[in-house]
């Protein structure tokens, strides 16, 4: 037998038609035999509305106060999904973040999970029980309801998972697993059986938004088995795993872009010590993340410095560096917002040499030119012209191997 | 210092304009120097959808998930109001019944409250902290959400009022406090300043729907004085308050008609001991309330029994009873659900007789025929045909002096 956590997102339970559909595909897995719980989001526009009606009352809202308005729309589709259950036959009970209890800390509105009381749940299912516990949301110190911030429910779905010891945590979402790239962009593109912890957040982080980050992060420190899945269709999805259970290892597991970034130069530092500290700190300090880096080497004393960073938080960027025009001492800040940064994944790649010098043979063979390069021990990253996107992803796909055969 | 709870109705925090005025409001009594804790409802409309939701997936829904699902309304506005408060610079903590808590008993959908844990509340709102708590909601002994029934907000206000020792429980409404009669039948009808709990369960009970019967009786148990008044205008509302309160007590307080109600006629049945259980047996055990009975004198051995009922439990009404036809014995059932029950409701015709006298001439002065006639201590009860409804009341209205001058 085995015990699997079944999550369903926003668009999975949008209607009542949609929660119907969830509780025959949750049947389903119980007739098979198997020990099911079930993790759910609000139905999708829920959350946007209560969080709107929060801001319209006082953009300063008291974070206590929105955790417990926002919370409700999880709680209502539990008690539906467990109503819509029992109508199947299926027995079935809702549980908030309160009564399981989801313990957390007090940060409300981005709260992290400390613990689980998985107990009572476990003894529910072994009864036979389906328990459809309210995803996004726990109870903090000080007895209130917390939730954890936007997307936060693929978290409660694997923190859940970790405390049931379960088998499996399926995701289901409204894309049928994890790909090699967009297939928007490369029809070609495999949807992968298996991936590694490692690279699902590589891609995550570059802008492949299938799991809320968080969610892998925790999965991979609990040894929770991931799938990703779609809630329309009966097709397998794909396996989020520890790197030892994927055998046959491909070098690039996929190519991810971001278009979202944009870069920043800033031209003629006085090339001294503490001047990379003079640039980033007020820009930390602005709770701008900055991405790449890059600091040329120093000529007649002054060095150019290139960094990428959200392309929202462009303008408070310049601001904050322009105010400090004579403490930093530059010659130009000169800002490009049409980049688009392409990054290689793949866990083999640490085994493997060469993967860095495919990425820039086959880049330069279609004429596009590379701004600023950055690695990690699994993924290179490029920054290159945002309207080379596309060609550059399916070069890429094809340079690794990747197209469908 | 006065300590008031002040209760809003669905209409009073319609949408987020009204739960601003309603916080404009609550702030008021507080600079007046009060002690306040708020109990509010779901916004108007909010619960009847979580209801049409849960029907909609099984007309035979779990009421432990109805529960679950529907409570998540004045949830939302606790929270909402509570923001609101703090917006305009009052202190606000928003309260769930398992929060509180408000603990009842196990019947899911219609629970009744056993006690309400007021000490932290008390602690807050002597640190200078408006408690805003949901109302309609408490925990039941399983530590599962459990709602009050419908209406049911009334009832958390007073039973909150009576925990927290409040010198008043003041329930603001879409109507600015209970009046003489129908101020659309009867246009001189005058608003009581005060008014007995026995009068106002007397005036519920015959359809003048302001308070909830159950917040009433609470209320007399508990001595909570509650305070009926509009949550639109500044206008001071009616107290309903224990007998001793009330120096110069009117004979009769109000005018009270209902035209839900529908006359059954049983004829020709045999007068023998046990025939009226043979009749009302049956439909007790079909859950039907009967509520006038009258049986005449016999005549060659059969007698005929009338009674009222809810209109809308006619149909099966008659069900049951042709299908015990050969078993009661009797020669014909005849209905008319085209009647009206007017009632003279107050306390003060306990010790004034010629109150039912003054009833009867009224009517038959105006050639209205009484069908069936009930009392009780406090009140004189006739049926007469729907159609004199408005020319009874107003009659009743003027002979009793109630006319505005």
């Amino acid at each position: 037998m085995t015990r699997i956590v079944m999550k369903f997102g926003g668009t999975s339970v949008a209607d009542l038609e949609r929660i119907r559909n969830v509780a025959t595909r949750v049947a389903r897995a119980v007739e098979a035999g198997h020990e099911v719980a079930v993790v759910i989001s609000a139905m999708a526009g829920t959350t946007n509305r209560l969080v709107a009606w929060c801001q319209e009352l006082s953009p300063l809202y008291d974070a206590r106060e929105y955790d417990a308005v926002v919370a409700t729309g999880e709680q209502v589709t539990a008690g539906l999904m467990a109503i819509a259950l029992q109508t199947i036959g299926v027995e079935a009970r809702s549980w908030t973040g309160w009564q399981v209890p989801v313990a957390t800390d007090g940060q409300h509105g981005k709260a992290r999970i400390n613990a689980i009381e998985g107990a009572e749940i476990v003894r529910r299912m072994q009864a036979g029980q389906v328990p459809v516990v309210a995803g996004f949301q726990g109870i903090g110190p000080d007895r209130r309801i917390t939730t954890l911030g936007r997307g936060g429910s693929d978290t409660s779905a694997v923190a859940l998972a970790a405390a049931l010891q379960a088998d499996r945590c399926d995701i289901y979402t409204d894309v049928d697993g994890v790909y090699t790239t967009d297939p928007r962009i490369v029809p070609k593109a495999r949807k992968l059986a298996r991936i590694t912890y490692e690279e699902m957040l590589e891609l995550a982080s570059v802008g492949a938004k299938v799991l809320q980050t968080r969610s892998v992060e925790l999965a991979m420190k609990e040894h929770v088995r991931v799938q990703v899945l779609s809630s329309f269709t009966d097709a397998p999805g794909t396996l989020v795993v520890d790197e030892d259970e994927i055998v046959e290892q491909e070098i690039v597991a996929g190519i991810a872009y971001s278009r979202d970034e944009a870069k920043l130069t800033i031209r003629r530092v006085p090339d001294r010590p503490g001047v990379a500290a003079s640039v980033f700190f007020p820009l930390a300090e602005a709770g701008i993340n900055v991405d790449m880096i890059v600091q040329n080497v120093s000529e007649d004393g002054t060095t150019d410095m290139t960094f990428t960073l959200n392309k929202a938080e462009l303008p408070r960027a310049r601001e904050v560096l322009e105010a400090r025009y004579d403490e930093i001492g530059y010659a130009e800040l000169t800002a490009d917002p049409d980049v688009a940064k392409i990054s290689v994944v793949g866990v083999g790649m640490r085994s493997h040499a060469g993967v860095a010098g495919t990425m820039f043979k086959t880049l330069a063979s279609r004429g596009i030119n590379i701004q600023v390069i950055s690695t990690s021990e699994i993924k290179v990253s490029v920054l290159i012209a945002a309207e080379y996107t596309e060609l550059a992803v399916r070069a890429l796909h094809t340079a690794y191997g990747l197209d469908v055969a």
